[in-house]
């Protein structure tokens, strides 16, 4: 049994090669494609490049552990070492240049998402931890730990989604509830935001419809900074959907009454 | 006469001081004062701190030169050349830890914006320019021009607002004409979507309630990227208001049209 701090050195690499991939890419003329018929949802050379060194990585380093990204598929996802791979998480800001794109690795342990990382490799700085380490932010050559900040009051909360558009009809009443009532809301963000509640900027961020490899890597390095990740309900938030981001788990209570539809 | 390429050197000087104010208070517990008894404005130590030392600069190296500034407001404002600041322009964003607002510098000359510097210090760029000169970015020590992208029609636009309430009751739907045009529409940038129009990531800002300080350093940076930077109505956008930057002048009378309510 390995201690999760042994596998940051690992995520570490992983972030490297990753950004060797996509930084020649950001805010150059992009190849973008649609994946879906209907909507927009652009993919981009960059994106596979680094999802495809990251694989090749895992194999050559971990061959006994699984792999789920989001441009390539699983493979050996029934194992108890799972690595879920995001390689340009926001690809909406992403395309429009914006340096606020985050590429997201996660180690699954029986299902569990054990440690994670989230780096932004043009402005140069990673957030990674695990519940049983803590968290921390590396940026310009140092790296400190990250705490959540103190929040018991939604009425002094600073929250986020990502897209007002992004819920449903049933869906959006439940967040607009909960943004008349916090001090400020913030849209556009994708998984920096999750990264701000880890580093006590942020309080509490709202998402549905998001998959797994969205939420899996930012789960520990909230969970180690001292908040917790759910889904609206309360349950569980690895696979994805309905998403809860709370820095200070006094708020659960309020939150999720003005969430329940 | 100088011409505007002289005044660059001083707007990365302002952009020095101003960073040594401002950088040692981001992500720190910062003191938020409320400028506004009604509403959520908040004004840090780093604003103060920086517009203190970009006026002191000022008045040393152009004592002839007037300054308008959003903490300090305005003296010589009737002189022929006048600096405007805003040293923290996303106050929000920075409250939240994200390095997504800039330090804004322009250089009015006879009222009207004639250079401009965006400078973001944690990240480490500095977007600016003149319509004489063309547009800079200045980033890991290297400088290169930065110029629009092209796009004819707003169905291939992203589009930008830093938040969907920043409008009034009348203004909301004209937004909403435009949002369900566009190719794609994100929240929450502040000075940087305007910097994305003139480096060719998003082609289309549309904002409301500015004031001269929040616009007019970005002004220049868009012209010499040629792009455009006009009321919602056409008229000159130095003064603030209803705000319409574009990075392709063709989109001009289709997005007019859908804003005029």
């Amino acid at each position: 049994m390995h201690s999760m701090e042994s596998f940051f050195p690992f995520l570490h690499r992983l972030a490297d090669v990753a950004a060797e991939a996509i930084l020649p890419r950001f805010r150059a003329a992009i190849a973008v494609d649609n994946k879906l018929e209907a909507g927009f949802d652009p993919v981009t050379e960059a994106d596979r490049g680094a999802e495809r060194a990251m694989r090749d990585l895992i194999r050559k380093t971990y061959p006994e552990h699984g792999i789920i990204g989001e441009e390539y598929g699983a493979e050996g996802e029934d194992r108890s070492h799972v690595w879920i791979l995001d390689p340009v998480d926001g690809t909406r800001a992403f395309i429009c240049g914006l340096p606020l794109w985050g590429c997201l690795t996660g180690l699954l342990i029986d299902g569990k998402p054990a440690a994670g990382m989230m780096s932004q490799p043009y402005v140069g700085e990673r957030f990674f931890g695990s519940a049983e380490t803590g968290s921390f932010l590396a940026h310009g050559g140092e790296t400190g730990p990250i705490k959540v900040r103190a929040c018991a009051a939604l009425d002094h909360a600073h929250i986020s989604t990502t897209d007002p558009n992004i819920f449903t009809a049933a869906e959006r009443p439940a967040f607009e509830r909960l943004s008349a009532r916090a001090r400020l809301t913030r849209y556009g963000y994708d998984c920096y935001a999750y990264a701000m509640v880890a580093m006590g900027g942020m309080d509490c961020v709202v998402e549905s419809g998001l998959k797994p490899y969205d939420i899996a890597a930012l789960i520990p390095i909230i969970e180690g900074a001292g908040g917790a990740v759910t889904g609206w309900d309360g349950g569980p938030a690895a696979g994805g959907g309905r998403i809860l981001a709370l820095g200070d788990k006094r708020l659960t209570p309020e939150v999720e009454a003005l969430l329940a539809t």
